[in-house]
This record gives C-alpha cells, sequence and structure tokens, in this order.
C-alpha cells in the first residue's frame, strides 16, 4: 500500500510542545508530552480521585481529552508552521473501565493533508503490575487553519 | 412518528442526583446538574481558564466531558433503579469555539432501550449578552448494565 | 439561541437535482428526490429484497448510503453555486431493523459554513399502516471544495 | 500490552459464510468474501457504474457498506453460535476518493465481548496498476444477541 508522506516542519517539536504548555487542561489533568515525533504523540498522566466517574473510573470525558489533545498534536506534526489545528469532530469508543495508575494516550496521523487531517489514538491503562490495557480508541478530524480562518466559517 | 415511551423508574432523580455527585470530573469542571427529567438532562458550568485548549477556549475534551455525563444521566433516568449505565461510544462535533461566560450541556434519550441507550447532547456557550450559542453536538450510545456485568466482557 | 442564517444560492433546486441524477447509486438502491428545500433534504424509496441483509431487512450501508445524499445536498444546497460538496465523515446509529414498506431519509444542515459544514439525517421506516418509525440517525461532516481541491490534500 | 483471546466458535467459517450468502445487498453490489479468519475478514468488489457518486467514483454509502458488513462478520466470527450479531453505529472517515478497478475491504475485531463487539475497518482502492490506497476506515459497535432479542429494546 502506497503510505502517505508525511514531511514535518522542521519545528514541528518546538511547536508541539509550546502550544501543548498552553493547553491549560492538560495541567488541571495532570497530563505531560511523553513523545513528539512527526505524526506520533504520546501523552501520559497519573490517575487522579479529582477525574473520576461514579464508579471511581477515570471519566470517559478525561479519556477524550487526553486522546483529544494527543491526536491533535499528531496532526499539528505534519503541518506548515504558519498553520494551527482545530478539531472539527472524533468518536471515542471505551473498551474497557478507566481503571489503572497510570495512562498513556497515543495519537498516530491515519490522513495527513493541507485542509483535513486525519487521526486515530488509543489510550492505555496502566495497572500497578506495569502491564498495558486498551481502553478506548478515538478518531478524530482536524482542520489546518491559517490567518484569521476559524472553523466558525 | 410513533415515539418512544420513556416510562421513568419513581426514583430516578434521587438516582441521577446521587450518582451526579459521585462523579469527581464534575465537581473538578465547576459543573452541576440544573435539569433532571426523565430523558432529559442538563448540566451547567461557569468558564474557567483551567480548562481551556490553547486558544484560550474550553478544551473540545471538557465540553465532550460534560456533554457525556449530560447523556449517560439522560440514559439513566429512564432505566430500571438496579441497573446502572455505562457510555459504549460518543461522537462529538465541534461547531464553534468554547467562548463563553458560561456553559450548558443538555443530554436527550432518543432511543430507550433495555440494554442499549442512544443520546443526544447539544453544547451552548452563553456570552456576557446572555445569548446562547451551539458550539457542540454528540451522539453517544450507553449499556445499561447490572449485577457484575460490564462493558469488559 | 442565535441561529446560523441560510441564504441559498438562488440555483439550488436545479443544481440539486442535477447532481442527484448524476449519482447511479441513487437509482441502483431506487431512490428519488422527494423534498429539496434550502437546508434540509428528503429521499425516499421503497423497500427491495435486493437490498437486504441478512434478516431480510434493509441493510444498515444502504440506510447510511441514503442518508449520506441527503445530508450531502442539503449542504450543496447551502453553499455557492461554484462549489460542490465532499463528505468527510459520518456516524449513524442504527436505532431499529429497517423493516418497513417504503424508507424516508432527512438530511438538515445542522452548522453552515464556507469551508464546513455539519449535518444530521434520520431514516423512517414506514409500514403498511402507514405508521413511520425512526430507525437511525446521522451525523455527517461536509467539505465544500471549489476548483480542483479535493479530499486528497 | 495483554492482547484480547479471541476463542472461534468451530463453525464460525460456515456461519459467517452462509449469512453472507443471504445479505442480498451484497450481491447486489458485486460482492464476495475473500478471506474468513477468527476476528479477520475480508471482501472484495469490482468498480461498477452503478454504484457511483456524483463525480463517478464509488459511493461513500457503498463503501460503508461493504465495510459494515467485513466488521460485522469479522465480530460474528468470534461468538457463540448461538448468536447473531447486530451493528448498533459506526463511524466511517472517507480518506480519498474511491476511484479504482477494484476494492478491498477488511474488518478486524479490536475489542471482542460477550455483548458489545467493536471492530475497526479499512477500505482499500486498487489501480489498474495493481497498488492499493487507503480510501477509507470504519469503527463499528457490534452486539451479540441471541433468542428474540433485538436492538429495538
Amino acid at each position: 500500500m502506497a503510505a502517505a508522506k508525511i514531511i514535518p516542519d522542521p519545528n514541528y517539536e518546538e511547536r508541539v510542545r509550546a502550544s501543548f504548555a498552553r493547553q491549560n487542561a492538560m495541567a488541571t489533568i495532570g497530563a505531560e508530552l511523553t513523545l513528539v515525533t512527526p505524526g506520533i504523540i504520546e501523552i501520559e498522566m497519573p490517575f487522579s480521585e479529582k477525574l473520576t466517574q461514579q464508579h471511581g473510573f477515570l471519566h470517559a470525558g478525561v479519556i477524550s481529552t487526553a486522546l483529544d489533545s494527543a491526536c491533535g498534536y499528531a496532526a499539528l506534526s505534519t503541518i506548515p508552521d504558519d498553520a494551527s489545528v482545530l478539531t472539527i469532530e472524533f468518536k471515542v469508543n471505551l473498551l474497557a473501565p478507566g481503571r489503572g495508575v497510570r495512562f498513556l494516550f497515543r495519537g498516530s496521523v491515519t490522513k495527513p493533508g493541507r485542509t483535513i487531517v486525519v487521526a486515530d489514538g488509543q489510550a492505555y491503562a496502566i495497572g500497578a503490575d506495569d502491564e498495558a490495557k486498551l481502553i478506548a480508541t478515538m478518531t478524530g478530524t482536524m482542520m489546518a487553519v491559517t490567518g484569521r480562518e476559524g472553523i466558525e466559517g
């Protein structure tokens, strides 16, 4: 199969790290960037009792928050440096409870593009035994925007 | 069109409020239950700088967190009182930036059921002028589970 | 809530009908355009034994085919006449079996836009008693493209 | 990562082939089963002018029809032989036009389960040069049902 070529902007890592640092939601959930490569991003965070749903597991929305950032930065790493990324939509499947000591979220670009970038994500719960378990998947559609153009119009 | 009948459990409101109170993620994002009716739930929250993405707007994942809870509790309000609700999957479309003074999230049951409940949600940003703007929609699939059965198997 | 304004191109109906006529898949499934208004399209088709899944009901993919066209033409009716519409993605929830004498598919624009248009769809099965039953919902994201630009890049 | 174990029913292949043969929609679009293994199914079909959208490419709904069957049979191959599979919902991302001589659709089980099975699919267009190009991805949620139980309730 003909793979789509990803030619990263030379400053992709700096741009991803700077933008991530501005996402206050990432600090609030305790998330850190742990891998930044062209088209693949990883984010990790410890379990926190402040982020649970009613059974004491990580809330599906918090899983989605970290996956959305992972997919969005995977997209950002592949586009020109005068563009930013907006999430148009995403879908998340919750495969198992968000029960773990730590969590790892990976976002990968499935389809690069000038305007539309599609990324897929996986969320893993890591137990006290260091075993990783797939707990959720995401498919997200991102749009590269430049200048003042926005998703509003 | 033949509408699906929703016959609520008499204690639906108490169950929804008790479960919501156990979702620590709701307190963390400052969300409150503001409407609890059979099949329709509303959640509201103020804007917070701790929950932003890189442009200073509400993070799409936080919008999803509140929408998922609204849809989940809409489902919970329609099922027997010995069952709980798990989110199987959801999709969110982000229609406009999460820019506002407050936010309102509505979840409504589109298709009640014994095992599978489908709910739709809308997120609104409310400006300083009190105008509400639709910023996101969700479709979520929930499963009613009883006893020890879970989404894991 | 501030509703998004849809200002249709004066020739929207002619463009929608001409494009629909070129979609050979619509003739193959027996679908006809039965409502063309700015932002809302309806398509109808009779049940056919050639389009079933394993239990003899309308295949979920056929339901999606008609919903995608309904949503796509709802989008097309709202954009300038030099642009065409590509489906970026859609999600379908199957709420009840595709069992009926006829089927009606409605697509409506939820969020108009210059580049990205979001549309929602409903599919109804109509029984011998003329009762309509909601059998599926769709949310689709469409992109307006002009000139040689395409979803490929 | 701990992979989910799939223990197929011994008759899985026969069940998949028999059910596929009853899906009249598959014959109508010219689709054939070309791979049947536990948890992974492939379907192939030639291009047909009867199945196009307005630009002469394969209609997104037809792509979805074949992907839904591929994902559904991937799920069916992993569940007990007294159960059947219903599609609850799916999402499709269209990555490139459906332009090719032939098409291949793969469905794989991502998360097996007693009640809920999640499957992912890929659609490839195969050109005259025999190159395969990824044109669409699907994530689908399937439910295993036994007896008279259905998605309706």
